[in-house]
């Protein structure tokens, strides 16, 4: 492999010295860029795009060559996994996903297939292999997958949904159902990580999205418990180098700490909270990513330097922040807007990072 | 004026003793109920139910004749406000609130009607006085309405919204204009909650739904100041007794504290948090409501209990509890499950007030 150029991501998430804060975007590879929306609409349709190779790197790479970014990260969707569990994912004009064969009772759960990494994911893998090739050492490949909680919930509601009534009603009726279907995805996580770093990953991101919509107590049966899981028996070393884990719950402002505990190396912050008070409550067991709003993208550049500042004070001095968007970037900022972004996170770091 | 025969609610938003922890739902009147579906069908659509104070008062009453709550709510909209501002707020099928005329511009802003409480917003009153007539004192009546954010939020979008793209991009580029915007809706908030007082209304709450999309510093900025000054210029007596105020903020758990600063007497909770902690947290400042996941009720009833015990038992004994969902009661919920919900807060709350 080609020696790695920028290491500036992996360092911080393992709370090393670094010269400025890296920063990336979840989902810098995205609607927001017109050559993201040319590709796509050659490809035809999103699932196209996630399941040919050579244009999810397409795309995964585009990102890159605007803009001084400190990571990639594959482009993929977190419900490959239940389309390969053979539940049907499809994408209706204006809809978001869909499955044509939701979980709606136990038959369903103990019938589950259990892909193959080099069949029914063979698409991603390949999708790894390729980018790593093509990034040909300029900044390191992040994998990811959802979290086994935020996977259950599409899967029984069978799609997107505001009040989650199926997914919750199977929980509070028949939590024995529930943690079997968990189980049986957080062990399907584990191995897809893990296959996503055998192929190239050099970090890999937990997508929590549907965590935060749970109780303390629930939360930390149903989704913390299958992430710590997952953690505990990631890969934690390839290529003579550490894999760190990101683990990002979307509001879960009030269990940071929790989540600090679970073994991971980095967690993920959105916007309600200050990330220098986090920083004072999970002292430095973890590294911490975020934090900005991804709606300050709507404004001008001066609001959005001023924005970089502010969480970069609130940060302060020392190791261990990944600066990234809250959320992933919304698609209709304006490409030039998240160029301003990411030149403000590394060009006012730098004072941070001396000494 | 009757004299109210059940004041447990409002005996508990005080921090008196009380028998047993009062109890209310969140959008008690509706669509789970098959009697609100006929109210509605008859009606034609839900603005007529809003604007038609005899309809308003029919399925207020109506969950108080299945249930033993301890409170009624007006049957209205938060988004009346608006629509008198002139918005034209109008319902498509399945498609949730719209505005024909949102805020776009400055002079939008600048030409908003402010409504006169016995003219565009005389149906509300109207609906206010006959509800409290036809309660005759069985228990006491809550007015409402939405946060001057929450307001705005639907005014410049011009309806719902996932992204949140246009309000924030005008928060974040224009603050002078959004604040221009919070300050004409903080002042009719307050003329509009004083109004419903002065027609009978016991107590108000006022429903925070989008504040906790901001980040600590914009929460305080945009939202959490507007509710301090409509709460310091309530009515806070009327009728010979204390006029209790509640703030609800969906998603406000990082702030609960600085809510209870405003001057409040209660404040909203939705699930994500333990109550016995946030207890901790604000002492005996104000009383706590809530905060029981909504969707508890799709479970059997026996589960339904294990979760209310669970609440009781986490705000432990003495006073300053209002038992509620920690949002509006969904629409497939068992009204059964409804009615055992309300008789488990009861039974299960008494041995909490002996002493």
């Amino acid at each position: 492999m080609t020696e790695l150029q920028n290491d500036r991501f992996l360092k911080a998430l393992c709370r090393e010295p670094v010269d400025m804060t890296p920063v990336w975007m979840m989902r810098q590879a995205g609607r927001y860029l017109p050559e993201y929306r040319k590709t796509r609409a050659e490809a035809g349709d999103f699932l196209t795009l996630c399941k040919t190779p050579d244009l999810a790197c397409e795309v995964t790479m585009q990102p890159l060559r605007r803009y001084d970014l400190d990571a990639a990260i594959l482009f993929s969707d977190i419900l490959t996994i239940p389309d390969a569990m053979g539940l049907g994912l499809y994408f209706e004009q204006g809809e978001g996903p869909k499955f044509s064969k939701p979980i709606t009772r136990a038959a369903d759960i103990d019938g589950l297939f259990i892909p193959e990494m080099d069949e029914e994911l063979g698409y991603v893998m390949a999708a790894v292999s390729v980018i790593r090739r093509e990034l040909d050492g300029k900044v390191p490949l992040i994998g990811f997958s959802g979290s086994p909680w935020t996977l259950a919930t599409y899967m029984v509601e069978g799609g997107g949904t505001k009040d989650f009534a199926k997914v919750k009603g199977m929980m509070y009726d028949r939590p024995d159902l529930m943690h079997k279907l968990l189980d049986k995805l957080a062990d399907t996580v584990t191995v897809y990580l893990n296959a996503q770093i055998a192929c190239g990953a050099q970090a890999v991101q937990i997508f929590d999205t549907w965590g935060g919509i749970l109780t303390p107590q629930d939360y930390k049966e149903f989704s913390l418990q299958y992430m710590q899981r997952i953690v505990e028996n990631l890969t934690k070393e390839n290529e003579g180098r550490k894999v760190p884990s990101i683990v990002f719950t979307k509001n879960g402002h009030c269990w940071i700490e929790d989540i600090a505990n679970i073994g991971c190396d980095a967690v993920g912050l959105d916007w309600t909270v200050d990330i220098g008070e986090v920083r004072k409550r999970v002292g430095d067991k973890v590294a911490l990513q975020g934090n900005m709003d991804p709606t300050v993208l709507y404004a001008q550049p001066e609001r959005i330097r001023k924005e970089v500042a502010s969480i970069l004070e609130s940060y302060g001095s020392g190791n261990g922040h990944v600066f990234n968007l809250g959320h992933g970037i919304q698609q209709n900022v304006n490409p030039d807007h998240a160029g301003a972004f990411i030149n403000a996170v590394h060009e006012l770091s730098k004072p941070y990072h001396q000494e």
